[in-house]
């Protein structure tokens, strides 16, 4: 058996080749710099398949420092672990070449299926918009290239605060500069919405109590400095629209881009916020192929961990 | 004596009715709801006369607990002490009349000196601007009042995130969305453009790391998920004067929107971030007076503490 397992900075996910043992853990590494119960959770006997981005987490001094630690820790308990880098290929050990290539496993592993396409993931913290082009990656590689691409928006559905997405509301002719604090994350926007339910909402939230309809409209009501009864209930509604608007448009604007740069006309997207991938995909005119239909539900939220256990499959098999 | 404390969910200000007494401690209540080590350091016979702001803090489910267990805490200790309220009057006890009131204390005592005149108060974490006629406080009262008449502007120079001022970074033409995450903090900003020195930034860093130009830099770069090498550092620069320009612009238009609505054209300016007020109000052609240069640099930053306890001298001396 296969576990392709994504070590995020916030969550690390666990898939098996054939999808049948997916594990999801908040797992935040600038809190408890340890992988040891994510990694336990993995059956001994696996080959294992890694991919990252929680070096960037700012609990490393540089990338570097948290690509090290990530492969020593994994090795600890699979001394034979491999690792994914941006030149395609596995790795034994540490190397700069394994800094963020979540995204590039994920969209190698869908150019097999999809040679001509927009490969789109959104998850908790980040989205990643990849254009294949004739079977080839076309993105850039570093995150800061790729952002200035438009290829990175760093915004996902769950973590990402309210208050980088709007940092104003506009209300009644008026622009209302709203808490720039974290009282509120994207991931209450949208289960107040219903876009997201309870069991999806996996990180902390963000003042450490439920996520309860009545917890969301508090964290929510904070954004203005409010409790709930200081406000009509419709401004909390009318914020969370707002934001999932920013997020529509921004990925639209982004497809829209990329779309036209690389002529491509089809969009595949997984992830947790396939919701507003499938919503942007139609505002900029695109065919909408979905991770969840075609793989089901929860491959589409492990999607990085699912396809580098797949392309390791592969690579063993073309070895034999 | 008379201590004047103003206990904010983050820092807590004291200050004597003569400035003798001088103290800021950075005591986040979110992180250990306490307040035993600040009030040890207030000397044991002092009158207290206490302002808030901490009962926002997302530790308290409502503000009317945090103004209650503010008021507890502070009684424990000072039993006698009084909390100034949004009536202007002194309270033994709590209520929700307490909650926000240290704008409305400073700038109250501050129109006994200019009694026409938009009170400005820029601290590690909030801009008030409040507008004081023929001698009276014409701002609205709840922070979501303020905020909806930009009296309120929710960002200071400390503690407030970079990219809740700058989601999106103007570069080549391009619209770049910077990380949406607490890696950097305008406290970075203000030490690497050289308003402020390290001694001022007494928050914590956002990654607990230490405050020289190398830390500070690496902080910046993350908000382009790269190591400070990857970046041209006229990058780095850039992005802080953008934030700065974000900060002036928004305080210059609720300057002049104020200013316009009440017929003033005198700013009094006080709190850490008087130089963004200073050169906001010239852009906005208003007459500057500087808490710094009147009241000297220590009182300016607490000048909330410090107006607190002379409201409560003066009223003590009305009732002899």
């Amino acid at each position: 058996m296969i576990a392709g397992v994504d070590v995020g900075g916030a969550n690390t996910k666990i898939c098996t080749e054939d999808g049948a043992f997916i594990k999801v853990i908040y797992q935040p590494l600038w809190k408890k710099k340890s992988l040891e119960e994510v990694l336990s959770l993995i059956p001994e006997d696996s080959e294992v398949a890694v991919v990252m981005t929680g070096e960037l987490s700012d609990v490393f001094g540089s990338k570097l420092e948290g690509i090290e630690w990530i492969v020593k820790e994994v090795k600890k308990k699979f001394p034979d672990a491999k690792f994914f880098g941006l030149d395609m290929k596995f790795h034994s050990s540490a190397s700069p070449l394994l800094d963020a290539s979540n995204w590039l496993a994920s969209s190698l592993f869908i150019s097999e299926i999809f040679p001509d396409v927009l490969f789109v993931d959104t998850g908790s913290t980040t989205t990643d918009i990849i254009p294949v082009v004739g079977g080839k990656i076309r993105a850039h590689l570093s995150d800061f290239e790729r952002m200035k691409n438009q290829e990175l928006l760093y915004f996902g559905v769950l973590r990402t605060p309210v208050s980088s997405l709007l940092p104003h509301f506009e209300h009644e002719n008026r622009k209302i500069r709203i808490a720039s604090e974290y009282f509120a994350c994207v991931g209450d926007i949208y289960l107040l919405l219903g876009h997201l339910r309870e069991e999806d909402y996996i990180c902390e939230t963000p003042d450490g109590r439920g996520k309860s309809m009545e917890d969301v409209k508090r964290r929510i009501s904070r954004m203005f400095c409010a409790d709930p009864e200081e406000l009509d209930e419709s401004l909390i509604f009318e914020l969370a629209e707002k934001v999932m608007e920013v997020q529509i448009d921004e990925i639209e604007s982004s497809l829209r881009r990329l779309s036209s740069e690389h002529s491509l006309s089809d969009v595949f997207g997984c992830g947790i916020g396939e919701f507003l991938i499938r919503e942007a995909s139609e505002r900029a005119e695109l065919e909408y192929h979905s991770a969840q239909e075609i793989f089901g539900k929860d491959i589409s939220t492990v999607f990085t961990a699912y396809s580098v256990a797949n392309l390791m499959k592969k690579r063993s098999s073309q070895l034999m």
